[in-house]
């Protein structure tokens, strides 16, 4: 197998020795570790393509894996079999920008290629990718495809789904399926597109993609706004819409307890209020055009609210550096956390009108059930995505006999709080390993049992990614 | 089998009199019949599913049908066999607009609403839904997603897979597929909900849908530009782009030869030039903002060409009275070629940087083998969607031995132009029965072959809407 493997990808895309393959058998923060034959990195889609098929003959799985940033193991190698540990496939040597199309706002990429790397190009061409999140000086295209990956910017550009206008995909027997036209209108049947895009990696290998490029917005505005509570928020982002919908870059809300956190562990964070307000959001609008008045719109929707009382406070950046000071605050969220304690963090999605009523129950789930917590909210609300956070001291967490088990309930709880309004347990981190049995509990019956029968249509004998997004099938 | 249709749908839901059922076996324009043993209309999702699992259990095909606006036949009833001519199954009678969320941005609708009605339910609520067509005041809303319609406003808000949030759709086993929660966010496996936009009826029955509304745009600019050539065009396009991008909402370049013909027959033409230009383009920017001057935007984008010589001439509607003028020419381009001779359009997209070459190609292969043909070029430039028209006279026409294999004679030859560049042969039409063939041909064989893994996982049986799409398969 390794010979074999070695003549399609050579010497150099071939990683063997177990101290290297060290980072690739566990995820970034290294909770999860699992096993694999060797590491493979080919070079070209042929590459890739005579990889799966040569694996797929072994009846040795796959296991694909970008930049490995993910929060769910979906790309640690787990196969449950002992005489078929599978192989670890890298697509970080697909990293060529093929093209930049200016006029029709499209960027034909290869699957490896570093997001970061990306929004250079985009900008050398004139025009912006607007998926923006912490890793992406090294999540892959590929990997982000794979994962559907979400961000600040969603309520303006949509998820990675949105900015995906074609894709080139390995499927499980090694043929290639590839549509990178980039047609934005083309009704010759089924979209089969969309069904890789977050499927993890389970149906094929994304090879490269068509994604969406749109026009700079090198205007900005920006406002930190204090809120009553998140129903006020709700109704701010209403006034927003009205008046400048399509302009809304970022809605973000924040609760006064997770503010708290990052003026306390935060690095040169600076506080745009002289009290840490309940609740508060940062607002960011941006505009092709630079004679749009962004600010002078800011400041007329806000002078509403102030005076009708649906807000406290709120300060409009006077400058770029203020601007930066506020994003500052709101990226300072996932490392102030880390230094306060053991964070249970929820990635649910509701609808924006539902945020309010979602976070009130789960308030409540969390007074009665965990009452050792204190709970923060940080969440996009212009997509409806709420980070509901439980945050445990360390010593209270190292008191537990089983934390991991401890953790599942609170997970449970949340979710089941956000169910109640129609709402996802995960909205942008994916399912992964991590949350297969949460997949099975909560998904609607019937699409869990079509997602089985579209699993076994495109990879009968379970060697694309196996264990991850469905869960183990009973052998 | 009628007494237990009635049963399900009652007397008021069942037409059974071949009089009364004369329009439901034809398309609209009368041009191919059908056959149907009757029509039936459903009052509820659960009498849509009882009725398919009723045909289903009977081996009786389901032609669904919503407003019966197509211009592929994909809503008339053929199904091939004598003895199982199938059910017509209208959805009209589910017109119910079930909720406006404006915070959230989406309507809950059955998918029997007219889109007219939704349009007006959507403005009442503060939004808009922004798909327009010329069919809008009979088109439904389940046939526009089964046909992910499109029309002119593609380029700022894309076609309608775009703009859904979430489906109800019945299967062919009459399950009830169910996900109207209508998040932005969902990162919980396969997205199963793209399969069925565009199915044309092909893997279930669209009951329900959640609607993406958009706000409304109520500050909006036009301008009718002469310029030199389609590349002209697009450089236009790009520097629009730059300059607003997100406030374009219609791109529309036309052909001398085409407005022509609408000078000559149309009614009440306003023609906003001394003499009719070689090319032009229709511009509408549109902004949430009262105060963004777009006018003034497209006065100075459009001064910098004038002067760099890029285009010829510019005129900026300085009215609502003129830019509804502006409008009524592109809207008068049906009907003044119907009045001209038999035209034959087509429905080709390519990416707007190849569309100037696509358009090229496509007189010259005019221009060899068709010298008894006009062309005509009208096309939604921002999104590449380019109907390009050869016009025949009546009486060359009625010489002909065998004007339909003709003029698949002609359609072949412009989509194969199309296919050069990578176009599609149906950007926003579908397939339905008229283009199964050319689907057969010029798909990805891959492509084509997983498409038919797909049906036969959802609809074993071949009963739902059989024929469209898919060629039949044989027995």
């Amino acid at each position: 197998m390794l010979e074999r493997l070695r003549a399609i990808v050579g010497e150099k895309g071939l990683i063997t020795d177990p101290g290297e393959m060290e980072p690739w058998v566990t995820d970034w923060r290294q909770w999860r570790r699992g096993r694999a034959l060797c590491v493979v990195l080919p070079a070209t889609t042929t590459e890739v393509s005579a990889v799966v098929a040569l694996c797929t003959a072994e009846g040795q799985p796959v296991f694909p894996v970008g930049g490995n940033t993910g929060l769910c193991y979906g790309a640690v190698p787990e196969s449950g079999r002992p005489d078929r540990p599978g192989i670890v496939l890298s697509l970080r040597r697909l990293n060529r920008i093929r093209a930049i199309d200016r006029a029709t706002g499209i960027a034909t990429v290869d699957a490896g290629v570093v997001l970061g790397d990306l929004h250079e190009a985009a900008a050398r061409g004139g025009r912006q990718f607007p998926l923006h999140l912490g890793s992406e000086g090294s999540a892959q295209i590929g990997g982000l495809i794979s994962t559907n990956a979400g961000g600040t910017g969603v309520v303006r550009y949509g998820p990675m789904r949105d900015l995906v206008a074609g894709l080139e995909v390995v499927l499980a027997d090694g043929r290639v399926l590839s549509d990178l036209a980039g047609l934005r209108k083309d009704n010759t049947g089924y979209m089969l597109r969309h069904l890789f895009i977050g499927a993890e990696g389970t149906l094929g290998v994304v090879t490269g993609a068509a994604l969406r490029l749109h026009p700079q917005t090198p205007n900005t505005a920006h406002a930190w706004v204090s809120v009553a509570d998140p129903a006020a928020a709700v109704s701010l982002l209403m006034a927003l819409q009205d008046r400048a919908g399509s302009c809304i870059q970022a809605f973000e809300l924040v609760s006064a307890s997770q503010f708290e956190l990052v003026r306390r562990h935060g690095e040169r964070v600076r506080i745009p209020f002289a009290e840490i307000p309940a609740w508060s959001v940062l607002i960011e609008l941006g505009s092709e055009d630079a004679t749009t008045g962004l600010n002078a719109i800011l400041e007329e929707v806000l002078a509403a609210f102030l005076e009708a009382g649906g807000i406290d406070d709120a300060v409009v950046a006077a400058s770029e550096q203020q601007a930066a000071d506020f994003w500052h605050v709101r990226h300072s969220v996932s490392e102030a956390n880390k230094e306060e304690g053991i964070g249970i963090v929820h990635d649910v999605a509701v609808r924006p009108s539902d945020a309010a009523a979602f976070i009130a129950a789960a308030d409540e789930v969390a007074a009665a059930r965990f009452p050792q917590a204190k709970t923060q909210v940080v969440c996009h609300l212009g997509d409806g995505n709420v980070h509901y956070i439980l945050m445990f001291q360390r010593d209270f967490w190292a008191s537990l006999p089983d934390p991991e088990g401890f953790a599942l309930e609170v997970e449970r709880a949340v979710h089941d709080a956000a169910a109640r309004f129609g709402g996802t347990f995960s909205a942008e981190h994916g399912v992964g390993r991590k949350l297969t049995e949460e997949l099975e509990r909560l998904a609607d019956p019937l699409r869990y049992e079509l997602m089985g029968r579209i699993k076994a249509l495109f990879d009968p004998r379970n060697l694309m990614n196996p264990g991850v997004l469905l869960a183990p099938r009973p052998a």
